[in-house]
């Protein structure tokens, strides 16, 4: 079994030190946040440039040879509604740690990122969803199957295509959690890979809980059969889940200095 | 779905003090443990006396006394190698806060503990293994069988039959620990109740590591449908844990509030 995948989140345009940075293509801000999610144990990081219409090709290229050059090609999952952004993102970037990962597409509107990912030979996220939350286990595996068809038909592997259930909110939808858990256990029966947006679970819980609920929620997502996350690795608890479950599913060898790795 | 029962390990005659106290009949360090383990959470208080050969029935029902009078009439599982003591101290448990349970029957020396457990109208706690570690799931599956035929016939609820997949230990049984839980899942999707020792898990783990361990691994069997473990309830982790995966399992509502409840 592989290790599981870590791709953080930290590098937003929604935070105002990221934004700002970005603007003015100040590098320090984007490496300090890059840094502290590698040192913490990201595997890729996701670099989220926002809409970026005006200039969002010069935008991405510049972010993604600043993070590259910088942190030994670490692999990155591009992150913007701008597909030309994208794709002028992959043209620099280096494949050496792993394939470019596309994020994202869906089953509705950004269904054409799934074209993307195949034009450039990317990993795409496909969001298991057209408009809204899906209304259950099946509606999401017909999502899969749609975008699969379509990956699959422009020349993708399976593998390259990894599926979110879309992880609704504890607080408010708490009833259709099990949706998602038994999504993930049908996306792993089958054999595809999965991810999603893990703090989902917890929006809008108090701030000393979220880390308790995300932690708990990825070990479940885990059994499951999730195989990746886009998550914050400076959360110390979810990380040290992460490691502790990863090697009770025998992806990583037993050592006392486990949580060091 | 019901909340996930906890059964408190902490008033145990491997524990000196515990030991001692119950040689001299004194109850002050046995509540004490009580009241922790009730406080943090604990839904049934595990009582060991050891194998008690000589006085064991008189030990075990002032043990059942004791902590019965003193909070409510908590429920037990009453853990010896002595059958008689368990009889004994059934006759004097007090059923308004749930049955007793015998803890342990297995498929092997101590299959006759599903006997005792029908004849007094206890649940009891089947460990699905006969002698020393079951190979893989299928033993597993085919020693519940064994002890649910038994205990049927003896007009036992299959409700009242908790089946132990044998947690094994990750440093050094580590391969083994994915048999643990697809043997709970078929437990759960087969409709049967089931518990374990959970802290086998991390034994022989760094002391820092242990609650991190233990707690990913409850997350885990919780997903895969374990309905009860035996733990340390005053592992604060492990209890924050539990009370999450209840709320994602949709076992107990959300509230901002829900880890003091």
């Amino acid at each position: 079994m592989a290790k599981f995948v870590t791709i953080g989140e930290r590098i937003h345009c929604i935070s105002p030190v990221i934004r700002k940075a970005m603007d003015e293509r100040d590098p320090a801000p984007i490496l300090k946040r890059a840094k502290e999610q590698i040192d913490a144990g990201a595997t890729y990081l996701d670099v989220n440039i926002g809409p970026a219409e005006s200039d969002g090709e010069e935008r991405m290229k510049w972010a993604v040879q600043l993070l590259q050059d910088n942190f030994d090609n670490v692999p990155l999952a591009l992150d913007t509604s701008n597909k030309k952004a994208i794709a002028a993102g992959v043209e620099v970037y280096n494949r050496t740690k792993g394939k470019p990962i596309v994020n994202s597409a869906d089953a509705g509107d950004r269904i054409s990122y799934i074209n993307v990912a195949a034009d450039c030979d990317a990993i795409v996220i496909a969001l298991c969803s057209k408009a809204g939350v899906p209304a259950g286990v099946d509606e999401r595996m017909g999502y899969l199957m749609e975008m699969l068809e379509l990956g699959m038909g422009l020349g993708m592997e399976p593998d390259d295509m990894w599926f979110d259930p879309l992880v609704v909110v504890a607080k408010g939808m708490q009833d259709q959690l099990g949706d998602v858990l038994e999504a993930l256990r049908q996306f792993s029966e089958q054999g595809f890979k999965s991810t999603g947006g893990l703090s989902n679970v917890s929006n809008g819980m108090p701030k000393t809980l979220r880390p308790i609920m995300d932690s708990a929620f990825i070990a479940m997502c885990m059994q499951a059969g999730m195989t990746s996350a886009i998550i914050n690795p400076c959360d110390q608890r979810m990380m040290e889940t992460i490691k502790s479950c990863d090697i009770v599913k025998n992806n990583v060898l037993y050592a006392d200095s486990y949580l060091d790795l």
